[in-house]
């Protein structure tokens, strides 16, 4: 699982910041989540093929989330792609997006497949094999969802000396693998943990940005191996996030803490400061294991 | 008058090419020519302060012409402006600015006046005692305007020493510089001429862009002091032109000679091309005083 950090810095724009965009790497998926305005030059940038995005998840309707949509849009039709593009996000992606299309008298060349979204509880928006991705309602100044991006359970591991040692027909592997208990070849019931291993843990990710803080997320977003949670203030501006529904660091992190989940980046930072090792600081006095984002980064997990 | 080219590549943002946009000083005005998505971090790496803009002129709705307006009025609300705002283009861009601005359940603090258009021949469509600003009819895919930005003709200037010896009443000296003979202290009648200088020749600048081949403009921008033509492409490519209505430097040279004007800057460049000098040498086969633009580039006349 490997997430690429394309910008994350709350409100406008500058020539050193960008607004929130990332890229989910999970499971052979290129996710793309939320795409402010300069987006596609910055997976430009960070060298992230566009013809692999196929999803793209919009978490809420202010611009620093969503503006950089239609010029990605339009730069696929333009790439005359041919693959289908989903879109996922708030009532109104849909509307806006079209009207900008029939403004210029064009339309893609690709199915482009909206997914809106309305519902106020946590919901299952996509699934196959491998992978599932639910919202996470937040409370913001608009509606918003965060995504949980959720590898299924992994298949267990065969014991293969195990399994030959206990004379167990090729045919039945699947349904080991599967955890099943089969016979074997004397007719014998051959317990799965006795010729099969644990598999590897599957991972998942929670993207929540812009939230104020809500512990009503917690059930949702428990255990992940990863949270990303907003942070736009610190402590001493901790009034602004009431009246604007943001959170601080601190407030982050007591989030992470109380989900349990392995790893919590930071991100979605105020422009008002000077430095971000302080947004650091502050949320590890909550929880221990802090990242912070950074335009351009990647994180391996 | 000073140009500064913000971006002037045609189709998609990329790393190192921005889509269109350019600001024109021009008798105090700092006047904003499309808008392009990133317009708005080229303004601030350009150092143009954004409170200085007030008039913002639109050619047409496709994306890399207007995809950035969005996002810079959203920075000035975030900015707190008060100062109004007058957006001039094509019908529509009131519609797709006030959804996206519903959509994020906000509105702006300042006046943000809209001046759509619609008329398919020239129109004055801002004036004042020192400059006027006409639409020039353009050629495209979509409904598309150049404009024409002229100063209003100075006035005369006195020659003081020629005054004084003429004996003229100072309460004449107004009239002196509109152009009027005026009738000195002795009741002798004192040709203009004879105690006037001619004004500083009034500056124009025509913005074309985008537009195929049309000598239909000619009358509009006949003498301009600059012409930017857009060359999307080169003579090899010029049957693109026709479909996509575009034209080639070779053309933007012919319509720059036939129109008499000072200067041509050619702009609008496709990215398929891997230099620009070829562009100028094309240009200058038919015209001489061509310059190319190039973002972040300032131009003075």
């Amino acid at each position: 699982m490997k997430l690429t950090i394309l910008g994350c810095h709350s409100a406008t724009p500058r020539t050193n910041t960008n607004p929130t965009s990332q890229v989910l790497e999970i499971k052979n998926h290129m996710f793309l989540i939320d795409c402010g305005e300069g987006t596609q030059v910055e997976l430009r940038r960070n060298k992230v093929k566009f013809s692999r995005i196929k999803h793209i998840f919009i978490s809420h309707l202010h611009g620093d989330h969503y503006f950089g949509l239609i010029g990605l849009i339009s730069t696929f039709q333009l790439l005359t792609r041919e693959t289908e593009l989903h879109i996922y996000g708030p009532k109104g992606i849909k509307e806006v997006t079209t009207l900008q299309l029939k403004l210029s008298e064009s339309w893609t060349s690709f199915p482009l497949i909206f997914h809106e979204l309305t519902s106020k509880t946590s919901e299952l928006i996509y699934e196959d094999d491998k992978v599932e991705v639910h919202t996470i309602p937040l409370k913001h100044r608009v509606y918003t969802n965060g995504f949980l991006f959720k590898e299924k359970e992994n298949e267990r591991k065969l014991d293969i000396n195990a399994v030959l040692n206990a004379n167990i027909n090729v045919a039945y592997y699947r349904k080991l693998k599967q955890g099943a208990d089969v016979e074997n070849e004397d007719g014998i019931l051959i317990k799965n943990e006795s010729v099969t291993k644990n598999p590897i843990p599957a991972k998942s990710y929670a993207y929540c940005s812009d939230t104020v803080y809500n512990e009503a997320i917690i059930p949702i977003i428990k255990n992940a191996t990863v949270l990303y949670h907003e942070s736009t203030f610190l402590d001493k501006n901790e009034a602004l996030c009431e009246r604007t529904k943001h959170s601080t660091a601190r407030q982050a992190g007591k989030i992470a803490k109380k989900a349990n989940v392995k790893t919590l980046i930071l991100g979605h930072f105020s422009t008002r400061y000077n430095g971000y090792d302080v947004f650091k600081s502050e949320a590890k006095e909550e929880f221990n294991n802090v990242l912070l984002a950074q335009d351009g980064k990647s994180f391996e997990f």
